[in-house]
């Protein structure tokens, strides 16, 4: 930037917010040599600025005021830590129309209006960064989107999550619950009070959005592809996959490009121990990307929080410091997608546990009915249970496309010898 | 680049040159179209323009003059896969002054000459880039330079060597000897007819030299710290650590900020098993970094070969293009170290490896050598071996500054009651 020196202002003083001031607070002095010029936290709005967010800050800057930032002439960055769709949108709209790049780590209205907010910045010749939004603190998007643009994507899977991802490790370290380590995070605050937005795999999926955009130059909105939460896991099932199979349990985002199209699910997902993202735990977040030419990157981090995610917004404000006049293309300028793949054409492998009663011939009838619909059986393992006239049983199958497995759930669902309903977890090999 | 086409000239047709060949086979559409403007591989010189590369290319583009590019005016980038100290310096310098953009995979010439080639590209007006050097594919120096630039460094830890991974990943999967496992891996191509470059750390050594001045702003050359190979290590002391003590051995660039100073070494490394770093095997690579506010950040992927490389290598290419005007500070723009802290003051813990008569009292003189020494145990191990007269035993110590390990080591050994000279392995905690 040729000004002498860089304001900026920052909308929503949450915890991210809250992490920024402490940047600011602890490492001004290294971004401003950096940039060789003051860079300046100028303004911070919110509707509640007498909460104390536990750092220093200077009242004067403090502002309820939202138009001190967007209708300040001295201020050149607008970071948008709102989050949800309005006021934010309204805002990061109107900061780029008067003038002003924005960073913003709002996963949900980027996922959710990309081409009006992308084509905003465009039109009034403004940077729009949003580092922070995939991945908190890990560097991703800009390895992505640059470092790595000599490259054809084949795939990229991502933990993105840490709030399922504490839940699952917790799950498979502890042999707990899915509602006992629910309620402990709640109780740690590794996850909200509603946490259905976490659990459900709607934030993987607003993320891998955004990755699959830069990645192979497709926009996918939400309700195009299949996003399936972590509740109905069972210690049971970790278990069973950890001793028996050699296989941890993920919750992932896929964006997957096959010869009948692109691929794109979340899910939660069996991976085979020995994958390095099988030894991403807690709250971490990874994001695994394979390049025709790099072959399989991963980059690694902590995927949420005030320091990581400030972080990553700080990250991006210097890089527009840096470079006010780069030239952007979000992704690859022309989709490398032929087609879209249904998830009824996905071809994977599948655990399988149901609860069947304990009669002669019941496995030979669910073998029976698997192999009516081309799924050939990788194991079979029926647990005698003593105590009970019913047993659970677990099998895994070899590759088989996802329709044939639907089709022969539902007819095992309708056999009277099947107890409850069949669970389907999917195997990424 | 404000030019309607952008022209490339590379020196150097070896494995990585022809890399570059294939992606501008391959990719060279997703390249230009990102671009806005056709990028094409005008020229690529080397003195061997006839040996079959097993890529496809145009041979007029071919020549074994150097100054077919380095003097060509239509050319803006010129790309630097010669290797080593001369013509690669000279080479640069005058693409450097011809006005050239240059881009480089040479961490040899990078690390030694760093202060003269990036005053000289700044002299110039032309950007130097060199994501290559480190980490070949993965995006490293980018993302540190960059993205996480709003962090002071705590410490980076690199696996760095492919050949060094290769040889340890083996020896530990399959309890094999240091040199049964080099000589499969020159066979296989995995390491050099002459190893020493990669076996002996100074490899590691150079990537770190980058890390360093990147992380911490302070250039330290290699004389400057201490560098300790892999050729010692036996299959003895990775199944004992694996077994006793649930570690895993790598060979670790290290660059750690103290209270006393910058750390800055590379030497084998224990590490726990449950370590990210412990899961990064063969060939590949990873650098782990820890920063104030993103806390720990692990990127991963192929260190080196000839399509991995060759995708940094055009990734730089693609950021100048994009980027020409770009201001880069390599690293922190004042350097963030106080003092060099010598590896006699470093404080680690220590796996110690030593032969000794089997003898009543000699565990006990043992013990009190290191008691004397102020080097408290963590555990003692020593075995029994019926067949001989001398017993292996290793000793595992608490925290303890290296220099009292040092004059510990040198009384061990010169007891009568110890038959080799004592082996010492840093565990990183």
């Amino acid at each position: 930037m040729s000004k002498s020196e860089i304001n900026i202002g920052l909308i929503g003083f949450g915890t991210i917010g809250a992490g920024v001031v402490e940047i600011f607070n602890k490492n001004q002095d290294i971004l401003s040599k950096k940039c060789g010029k003051p860079v300046n936290l100028k303004k911070v709005a919110d509707l509640d600025i007498t909460t104390d967010r536990g750092v220093k800050i200077d009242e004067s800057i403090l502002t309820t005021d939202v138009n001190d930032v967007l209708e300040n002439d001295d201020i050149d960055i607008v970071i948008e830590l709102v989050g949800g769709y309005e006021p934010a949108k309204t805002f990061v709209l109107k900061a780029m129309e008067n003038g002003k790049h924005v960073v913003s780590a709002n996963k949900a209205l980027i996922a959710k209006h990309w081409e009006e907010l992308i084509s905003n910045a465009d039109k009034n010749n403004v940077r729009f960064s949003f580092e922070a939004s995939v991945g908190g603190g890990i560097p991703v998007l800009q390895p992505l989107n640059e470092c790595l643009s000599a490259n054809r994507f084949e795939a990229i899977y991502g933990i993105m999550n840490g709030t399922a991802n504490y839940i699952l490790t917790k799950m498979s370290e502890e042999g707990l619950k899915f509602e006992d380590v629910l309620k402990e995070a709640q109780d740690k605050g590794y996850a909200e009070a509603d946490p259905t937005f976490d659990i459900e795999g709607h934030d993987t999926a607003q993320k891998l959005i955004v990755l699959t955009k830069l990645g192979f130059g497709e926009y996918v909105p939400q309700e195009k592809f299949h996003v399936e939460g972590i509740t109905k896991i069972t210690p049971e099932d970790i278990e069973f996959a950890k001793n028996e199979l050699d296989y941890v349990i993920k919750l992932l985002g896929i964006a997957k490009q096959t010869n009948d199209g692109l691929e794109i699910r979340v899910h939660p997902t069996f991976i085979k121990n020995d994958h390095l993202l099988a030894s991403v735990n807690d709250v971490f977040n990874a994001i695994y990307l394979i390049g025709d030419f790099v072959g399989p990157v991963m980059l690694y981090g902590q995927g949420a929080g005030r320091m990581a995610t400030a972080s990553a917004v700080v990250g991006d404000c210097l890089d527009i410091i840096f470079n006010e006049n780069k030239r952007i293309s979000y992704g690859p300028v022309e989709s490398q997608v032929k087609s879209m793949k249904n998830i009824d054409d996905i071809i994977s492998k599948y655990y399988i546990s149901l609860t069947a009663v304990d009669e002669p011939g019941v496995l030979q009838t669910i073998t029976g009915t698997l192999n009516k619909n081309d799924i050939s059986i990788e194991s079979i393992t029926q647990k005698t249970n003593i105590d009970s006239e019913s047993v659970p049983i677990i099998i895994v199958t070899h590759e088989t496309e996802e329709k044939n497995i639907q089709q022969a759930i539902q007819k095992i669902n309708e056999l009277k010898e099947v107890e409850e309903e069949s669970k389907l977890i999917r195997i990424l090999e």
